[in-house]
């Protein structure tokens, strides 16, 4: 029997019904990835099913390292084929994990393979996507037509050139591609090396020399008029906590001059600079009617001797668990004080903060914009299966899951659409359940709005974005 | 087809059989409610379901303005009809959230109405909850007998006066009515302008004026005699953390003048004298054998903009993630090793602790009272369906599901009695889930006899008010 | 109907087949228990049903004394026939607690009782238990036979006696014996009264006076030598936080030396010199390939009046909630960046932590020991069937599920080695279950295969120890 069957994981009549009459043909409106506008821009062809599969897929190596696969398979310089046969073999030991599910999905929407993929299948997996990826169509533009992508929005730093994003609009991609403005490096202060050079690769793109704290917001309040020129629509920041040290700008500016000196700002300097940014950068997003995304609570970098020697995004994160509420509810609290709180939407990385970021989401709507604050769906390690559906569970008991702006893949793989397939099922499942369970009244075209609603009206008219 | 139909939410044959023979006919003992005991007193006729229903309801408040809706049709100067079509425009986007059941339960079981409320059906469930409001037996206390409630407490401050409470127990209000002693004012000495306003009432109530800690402890004392007299058996205390900073008599004593002299408490110093005051609280109880309440863990008042013009309880509140487990234990240990613990109930607000807070319970009995110490039923946000059935398996789990004192409203109106059907349907589908899987015998009279406990039973034995 | 039937808690088909076919006759490799090796090597025969099931067991008497047990029935002088009566009491309020199918479970598989305990079939059990404790094969060593107990692993103080282990060594015993070295009172400088003495028993044991920190460290590695000769190949720690304050050698010479003084270390003392020890431990099971076991996170010994008169481990514990992710990061890293990081298995206590330990040990496998960093199984209150499924579930989305080394009973008793049939089939009711809703192949050996790697061929690979 094929695994990826038309009612794959949909439980209940009242599940397939939804899914296949309001879920499955809505476009999709892709908010948050990290896709390369270059290659969008390029409209890139891939080689090989490594390149497009594989090349950068940090969730893959943790998986194989855990399988005992060593590091010159997963980041190291073997071939590309024998890194995939690599993971071929891993895969049938990924029984139960999210990877198995999106695996054998990616096989079958882009290569049409309905097998299932181990060292048994994988020269035959291989020759038939190197294949596919050879045809028409299969470029990145053709993907994301193929898959009814309306619009990405991809995450860039301010101190990024738009050239690709340029390139884009002027072409005829039927996508269309967004910038997301996300300057993290600016709160850097920590680490003046990294932040120095960054400051001048800033300033250099905004046409300045950086000196002097007021040039630094100058500079960047710069690149925010150039990315909302650019059709962005949309800020994001990683943080393990909110900022809430309270700060005053001749603080700001002495830390400023201290870390431009190159000595390293304290942490509680650190958390006071950030707080006088990340203020300063939510007056700038609610002036713009931007939405903020505020991802909340990873603790990176574990492995030290793999972070010497690969670097940052190279599977080796993991779930922190420093409190969240109060930091939280400080950094809202302030912007909305000053009736400067944008649109936000808030990610937390850590299970056991899903209710208080359900209910803290509930203390800043305004009565104005639908849903202005949003808890945002299942991030990373719950970016699952479970972890969708507690979300969506979460957020129906505690807030309105009809207001809720749904799924994005954050993938930086072409081949990753289908996890909005695989998001819509989730929610299929979800709400049929509740359905057939008597939760919900058995009304098809009631549930069915807000099916359709979650899956992509509800962040077209939230985000603002520019899209059909 | 009916929403709520005589099964509703039963989703096995055991279930049903468990609800219908053993569930649905028990009384209620609502003994935790923030229910006005002069409505009662007067036996208070609504005009119109805006005051029945919307008036003072802070979960629809924030559901309404999550949905757009905004203030001045929430808490501000609109005419009741309107804000009523404010709400029932606001019904459908509830759905998944316990405000969609409850509403469609209480317009069913109070009104008769058997159709889903929305814009489409607001004028006639105004009109037909508003003639049935007029009808016999729809003032207060006849709902009351209406839902066969034997007994309800109201939640009080010591300062307040009982005169109500005298009033309807020498009436022939068929429900007994008993106060809580809520002196959670009494540790405010980090707000003196609020505290010292508030030590004249009481001091006023109690027939003395409040010059020391003493004087504060007398009176304190004298109320509760008085309450004790007018039939309370339970206190009451909201916290954000138990308090569990040993603290002198000279030193609480100290900061009892400071408060007094108009300085505001340090965080230190509060949590000192609120310590010297609980470890207090918890002899009294002890000695009059009442049960103490501890609600645990809310963020309040984030919304500070809305806290400056609406003040408290409007709907602005969410879940904490502060720690519990060490101050928690340290409260309960030290009443315990002076023999003076009383019994307990500990509520928990984020179910992140539901764990804690079930094994804290555990390490407190004392082989005499059985259930001794209590963990409560799911509060707040966590009081729906999801969040009770996870308190029950939890319970289940680590202490003693069968014996649970089960069910309390919370509630200020008098419409959410079926709160308490509400919750048997919930235990009685999860105990049917287990009977049927086989985790439980297959023995209707054995489990039916637990089901009953919790309903009305244990609470009734447990808490030694005076009810039939 | 009876309660415990062949298909027990098995819901689907898929569950069945994977149970009976594939887990049921699996070996037993019980790698962690606290059994005592003297009634191993003397092949002790239990009295009564009293002696072989309730003496020592916390558990029971916690449940006891929150059904109104007074302590004398419970750890008191009653009679052991008067105590087991009251524990059958005590058992139908247990339903839906683990309890309550421990019981029946192993009244049913050790002698063959089918009904339900309670205080009418109390004489009857009574009764039976105990003809059945006189007949043939019913010794400890007889026990361990007849559930396929192919090894089990003891836990042993350093300072203890390995002649036991020796004795059995040397027996037909057919189940293989193995020591665990615990070295947890070695890191109790702030209680130095107990250590000091602990130290002198050390100091006998490995034939030298310990005055220095070189000679405690000396001694512990002489005897971590002998366990090694003993075939030990697993340490374990129990602590409430991981040890993660840098410490140089002076600094626990220092330490040492002022707790050999009999000045209790403080806490800041405590946690480095803990440290100190903690990554020496490290190295030596990474240079000896033994795995480290941690268990984390529980506060004990809560009810100080129980305490002081009972002591340690009678039911008083419960589950605390410090944060556990920075400091778990940062000894797992500091060791792995030496190169000796060990096998590890990670025990949380508190399921709210459950992603944060699911994700850390993802961090640190090194592409070359499959699992090598492992999350090991529900342990103490999470050692029942929504805690085990819920570490399976959550194991399966964030890690590899088919390389979990699966179940141990961390028990004190004989009678509780159907604790891993109970694992089990949770374990088939969770993959059956996931087969029958489409997320996991159709494909009974695949499934199969790795149900029987977690059973038992997982930990026998990983391990290392010597079993057949």
């Amino acid at each position: 029997m094929t695994f990826i069957q038309d009612d794959f994981l949909l439980q209940t009549e009242a599940a397939r019904r939804l899914y296949h009459g309001y879920a499955a043909d809505e476009p999709i409106l892709d908010y948050h990835t990290h896709l390369p506008p270059a290659d969008i821009a390029a409209d890139r062809r891939f080689g090989d099913l490594f390149e497009a599969w594989l090349e950068g897929d940090h969730y893959k190596w943790r998986a194989m390292r855990t399988a005992g696969v060593p590091e010159r398979l997963c980041t190291g310089d073997a071939a590309p084929k024998e890194k995939f046969l690599a993971w071929a073999r891993t895969v049938p030991q990924t029984l139960g994990n999210p990877l198995y599910h999106w695996t054998h999905l990616e096989l079958k929407r882009y290569f049409g393979f309905d097998g299932l993929l181990s060292e048994a299948s994988a020269e035959e997996v291989w020759e038939q996507a190197n294949a596919t990826l050879a045809s028409d169509g299969m470029t990145c533009r053709g993907m994301m037509e193929r898959f009814g992508v309306r619009a990405v929005c991809s995450t860039d730093d301010p101190a990024d050139d738009l050239a690709d994003h340029e390139a884009i609009a002027a072409s005829d991609c039927a996508t269309k591609v967004y910038p997301t403005f996300r300057p993290d490096a600016a709160l850097r202060v920590d680490e003046p090396e990294e932040w120095r050079s960054w400051l001048g690769r800033l300033g250099e793109r905004a046409g300045q020399e950086i000196r002097t704290i007021d040039g630094l917001l100058g500079a960047l309040k710069h690149r925010h008029d150039a990315f909302h020129g650019a059709g962005c629509r949309l800020s994001d920041h990683g943080v393990e906590q909110c900022f809430a040290s309270p700060c005053t700008e001749q603080e700001a500016a002495a830390i400023f001059q201290t870390a431009l000196a190159g000595t390293p700002a304290t942490p509680d300097e650190h958390r006071r600079f950030g707080t006088y940014l990340m203020l300063e950068f939510g007056r700038w997003d609610a002036e713009r009617g931007w939405t903020k995304q505020l991802h909340i609570g990873p603790l990176r970098n574990n492995n030290l001797r793999l972070y010497r020697s690969l670097g940052r995004d190279i599977g080796c994160d993991s779930i922190g668990d420093r409190p969240q509420a109060e930091t939280l509810s400080w950094y809202l609290g302030q912007l909305d004080l000053e009736g400067r709180l944008p649109k936000t939407v808030l990610y937390n990385i850590n299970p056991a903060h899903n209710h208080v970021f359900a209910s803290m989401a509930g203390n800043f709507q305004d009565g104005e914009t639908p849903g202005k604050v949003q808890w945002g769906s299942g991030w990373w390690f719950l970016d699952q299966w479970d972890g969708m559906t507690e979300q969506m569970r979460t957020l129906a008991n505690l807030g309105l899951l009809s207001r809720f702006v749904g799924m994005l893949t954050d993938s930086r793989s072409f081949l990753s659409f289908p996890r909005h397939e695989y998001f819509r099922r989730c929610l299929c499942d979800f709400l049929g359940a509740e359905m057939e369970r008597g939760a919900l009244p058995a009304d098809d075209a009631l549930v069915g709005q807000m099916v359709r609603g979650i899956c992509y009206s509800n962040a077209r008219e939230y985000l603002g974005l520019a899209v059909d």
